[in-house]
């Protein structure tokens, strides 16, 4: 094994992603020590049990004490909170990361809980996960050949975002850096409005057909399946995601409504080649974005 | 072979939908002789070579010579045109039946043009399909264990609906009956709607978001993959779709708008209880549809 870069390792909800980052920087031999801290004792005890983590820490003071990294894995929700309790315990040199699915939201919690430690914040998102949860679905190449997107702050020191990047690449993961705003807008565009879309579609469905589900059902073709896959996810998540993201999320619902009354204009007016040619450049381009996923 | 119930079957437009109804039909021993008639003459020697049809007809006025049934297996935009032109030439007992996707649009056609043999029209929507057209994609089981939807007319005979249900029986298709304006309220609510969405995001996605197709795609996940999936689809056959069931269609575009305004304005209001109530139910919704299908 490779002399580990870091002695002491902490992480904050020892979940999915806390749990696979803490397997993949074991396996990778770059992380010495891991201590857990999370809200489930059970399940803190099953990722001792898993050796996914060498200890469990009760209190922020003894869970920072010479600790090298810190990453902030639990519902993004509780960022701040989390923020708050363990700034008064951060060492000089302590680096910490996060993992939350929106950016700008976590930054302003950094800029007002984490005090001259900003310097040390790196900011980051793994673009991967699963439908599981919980340390029991955690897997050391969770993160293998993922996007990660990290958005410095102007204060982020190089140190710091040199080895928060080599933790994230020790994990496999592929590390792309961005301005925050930038990511909360492309993630708002290509996940959270799709999501909102979705769920709103099935309400729609609900609401608006007199149809009896079963009949709606039976007719339903493989289209309307992959269209609402995405309306089947955790509606505790997606709040939570909807207001991380709030803002840039209405700009871009007014956006969509916007297209969406375009296109219904040109079927009032009956404007047939104009909804023909939009319909052909959406085809076109989705083949081009999909075209090596398909 | 058991006794043909149908000596002679025409079929306008011998695509992937009328070759694979001839191919079902022959192989079911339900016809005896099956003439086509096509604008491509080389998709119609294809079909001849193939023995999907027994001989091309160049003239309606032979075609429908002795005709127990047709079958209107063209695009849905020339129903009307080939209405005018068979009519003159259609036997007293030739059934008729179509296979568009939407029927009340069909079933104005045929009463401006089929006249006294409106009693033997038995609109038809077989819920079947594939990405691939055209004669060589036919194929004997297209239909077996699809759903079909049958419209009948007040002025439907009981033996027209009687010898067409047996026809597409035949292909193995399971049948049910509906009102015209309930089956494009439906069919507009489970796949015309979702089509038109998924086109109308990938327009938004090019036109709303400044990021690069490339930077877009880096990022996308299988979320975004299968919820623009339809997006893919002929502009051409939905353009077509839009206009048939267009009344339809407005409406519903307009209570979907109603829906998402709602559920964007919780997200104004902070509302979070709210949104998470619908996308609860949305997730609730899905699961019971869906459970069969997943």
């Amino acid at each position: 094994m490779i002399n580990p870069m870091f002695n002491k390792l902490v992480i904050i909800g020892v979940g999915l992603i806390g749990g696979s980052f803490a397997l993949a920087l074991r396996q990778a031999g770059l992380v010495k020590q891991i201590v857990g801290i999370g809200r489930s004792q059970a399940n803190m005890q099953r990722a001792l049990d898993l050796g996914v983590i060498d200890e469990i820490a009760h209190h922020p003071a003894l869970a920072m004490q010479d600790a090298d990294a810190v990453l902030l894995a639990m519902p993004v929700g509780q960022t701040a909170d989390i923020m708050a309790k363990i700034a008064p315990y951060l060492q000089p040199e302590t680096v910490i990361t996060d993992a939350g699915s929106t950016k700008q939201d976590v930054i302003a919690a950094a800029r007002t809980y984490l005090d001259k430690h900003l310097k040390n914040f790196v900011p980051s998102h793994p673009i991967a996960g699963a439908e599981h949860s919980g340390v029991n679905a955690a897997q050391a190449n969770l993160f293998h050949n993922k996007h990660l997107i990290i958005t410095p702050l102007e204060e982020t020191s190089d140190t710091a975002l040199a080895r928060v990047t080599a933790l994230w690449q020790g994990c496999g993961a592929q590390v792309s850096e961005m301005q925050a705003d930038e990511h909360d807008r492309l993630l708002a565009a290509t996940s959270h409005l799709p999501h909102l879309l979705a769920f709103t579609f099935m309400n729609y469905l609900c609401t608006n057909i007199g149809n009896d589900p079963d009949q709606l059902l039976r007719f339903a073709g493989s289209g309307l399946r992959d269209f609402t896959r995405i309306a089947g996810s955790s509606p505790e998540m997606w709040h939570d995601i909807c207001f991380s993201n709030r803002e840039t999320l209405l700009t871009q619902i007014d956006a969509y409504q916007h297209t969406l009354s375009s296109l219904q204009k040109m079927l009032e007016d009956s404007n047939g080649p104009a909804l023909k040619d939009l319909f052909s450049e959406a085809r076109e381009a989705r083949r081009n974005w999909f075209k090596d996923k398909i």
